[in-house]
């Protein structure tokens, strides 16, 4: 079947009114998978003992073999999580820090939920950090050298940054940062939330970072939510689960550090495993779903290339349809190599009329009033059934597009539309107050 | 509709193969809530992007008052969390540790997940720990002496203890132990894992520890997994989510320290609402299905006083017929003031034959052994489906039974013979070998 919005058939829980234009935010998930996690939790249901004692290990590795083969990854570094803000969490909550020296690097775009965790450590323990000023569209070199220039200082141990950011939607030069780190001995935290799916993340082999984690049901069609850790081999014996359970105590997941048989030697290799596959009791169902995500990008869709290129296909049509329904001054955000949009993400700025300058003002400069103000436009589109998401950044109002299989064109002009007017009516409504 | 076998229709998923007598370690979903919650994932994939942004924080707040007025507990100090391990871990890492100066007092039955997370804490960032250790069955007398031994000497800043253990399954003096530590001036965490659902919780509000958590999932027909954080109003600006999410730094999530406006005052009020109803994109059907579960032990069950008098009920009768089973030297898990057993679960001890004194001496000794002898026992008991959890504790084979509406008399006899016979030829093969 080809893609489109007849290919919306293999999503037969979205509400056949909306728009999905936002597919980054929460990600939607086919119906044959959604099916499965059913099965999954009535087979929970049926003999949890059983369930949990004896099957869970051997789904849980299934999973991670799945994703390996699919990713082409080893599967040994690999561990599921709740999502990505519980990867980043995971790892920042099991460094051994010394909060008495230790300084971490993020950049200002950082999502959120995971800058907040550095200024959770910061302010509850200590842990000091700085911020690199990111102010898109930038190029590469530039974010490279702003990063460097920090970096070389030697005041670092971890440097957290994204691999393709939140908001605005923009892909980051991930494998030089990476290098970089390794350049200043500094551990890399690489927050790839929109990663698997988007992204090929071989890279992750080959360049080693110390740290990756990724969502798997914002691009990689699994169930809300289910997240990928990938901890570097010398990092396995420190990194422990979130929350802290039964397995940090168990003798196969200690590290054994002059390994001397192979049944030592095997249970190093296993780690990440022995420590990951049980974290008390869950709702397992979301992870025991994703090898049927995978059969579902592979079969029903033709696999990830093949998902790719319709994607850039159709966003290069949508970006001069949306620059037309924003009008003059709109355009893509992009850099002069093009590196910042992906297939799946780009953002187009709505331009604002020169009479609410006072008001673009307040937007740039208020964050609780941009956040008042973004919530009166979300309730517009929630009304209109096409939503998307949007920032003041670096002067502009950027509105970040998403492009999935089951989209096309006339998506793109109804959300154009929707958000246009939604933003226009509450800055005149705000105008005129 | 009478409790018993026939009860069971209310649990559809339930393998009608299976003996379940071991409600305790997983919980039992009843029908009418896995379809709610299936309803519920199915109405976060109609529209995502509204259903978080705008329906989960109301969807939220019903649970919350839900739960309250079915507990009997003012909501402002309540906030749902995945389950109580993780409630432990929510607490215990986010409390402003002075690492270098600060001792935890846990006790040698505390759950390993637990325990353990106290013991990462000691291992990664060196706060210190004691144990108190109990040896059941044990007078809540000589209990609250040795926790007040300990308490008294002034050296702990938190102590973490049972309502009810998990193995054995025993209640403890919680009230009076929270009166210890406020005597001691000693914050108190207790693990109420078994909690909801068992025990009437009231006495949160009126004994105010600083800090408790329940499972829903294992006794209050919630799904997999559900948990509810009790915080002391004097902490809810201290304590934050797990994982650390966008709301940590959200203007609402921070606490007014001299409130002179009503709206000043709602705001820390609302401070365990405002920061626990998004912690990032997660299956929120099982949080979302709590009402349902609620109204079906009101509605369908009858209420918790009529559960609960069918438990004991069920327990008087299946004792004598489990001792019978077990034969001579077997006895109910109790003390002289018969404080030990509750409603839902009780401990029987299988008598081994002095022929295994060595291999009892080794299941005493060595953990990773007993850990071996357990899984194998296992094994057999899930080819029999009538699976029921037992530790080795105080020279005794103590298996712990479960006692739910769905059951009946006959469930102990089968699976009382099916633990003793497992238990038995695990232990033959043993001497054998």
């Amino acid at each position: 079947m080809s893609f489109g919005k007849s290919f919306r058939s293999h999503f037969p829980y979205l509400d056949p009114s909306v728009t999905p234009v936002n597919h980054g935010s929460f990600g939607l998930t086919p119906g044959c998978v959604i099916e499965q996690q059913k099965r999954v939790s009535e087979a929970h249901e049926s003999y949890s003992d059983r369930f949990h004692f004896s099957d869970a290990e051997h789904l849980y590795a299934r999973q991670i073999q799945a994703l390996a083969r699919y990713l082409r990854l080893d599967p040994r570094n690999l561990a599921l999580v709740t999502n990505a803000t519980c990867g980043v969490n995971t790892v920042l909550r099991s460094i051994k820090w010394d909060f008495s020296r230790d300084k971490v690097l993020v950049h200002s775009t950082s999502y959120t939920s995971c800058a907040n965790t550095v200024k959770f450590l910061a302010d509850y323990y200590g842990l000091r950090y700085d911020v690199v000023k990111l102010d898109y569209p930038i190029e590469d070199s530039d974010l490279l050298t702003r990063f460097h220039e920090k970096l070389a200082t030697g005041n670092y141990r971890l440097c957290m940054f994204d691999l393709i950011s939140s908001m605005p939607g923009v892909m980051l030069p991930c494998e030089q940062l990476i290098q970089l780190c390794k350049q200043h001995d500094v551990l890399s935290l690489v927050d790839g939330a929109h990663g698997a799916g988007l992204v090929d993340l071989q890279f992750l082999d080959t360049l080693q970072p110390d740290f990756f984690t990724t969502n798997l049901h914002k691009w990689l069609s699994a169930p809300k939510s289910c997240g990928l850790l990938y901890v570097n081999p010398k990092h396995h014996s420190t990194i422990q689960t979130l929350p802290i359970s039964w397995n940090y105590s168990n003798q196969n997941c200690q590290y054994i550090p002059n390994p001397t048989t192979a049944e030592d030697r095997l249970q190093n290799e296993n780690l990440m495993h022995n420590k990951f596959w049980f974290v008390g009791t869950m709702n397992y169902a979301q992870y025991f779903s994703i090898e049927e995500a995978l059969k579902f990008r592979e079969e029903t869709c033709g696999g990830e290339d093949r998902i790719r290129e319709y994607q850039w296909q159709l966003q290069r049509e949508a970006v001069p349809l949306i620059v037309a329904e924003f009008g003059p001054g709109a355009r893509l955000l992009q850099n002069s190599t093009n590196t910042l949009a992906v297939a799946g993400m780009f953002n187009v700025n709505i331009p604002l009329p020169e009479k609410y300058s006072a008001l673009k003002q307040k937007l740039a400069s208020d964050p609780y009033y941009f956040m008042d103000f973004k919530q009166k436009c979300f309730a517009l589109m929630f009304s209109r059934k096409a939503f998307l998401p949007f920032i003041y950044h670096n002067g502009e109002l950027w509105v970040r597009f998403s492009v999935q299989v089951y989209n096309e064109l006339e998506d793109y002009k109804i959300g154009a539309r929707s958000i246009k007017s939604a933003v226009m009516e509450v800055l005149d409504a705000e105008h005129g107050a």
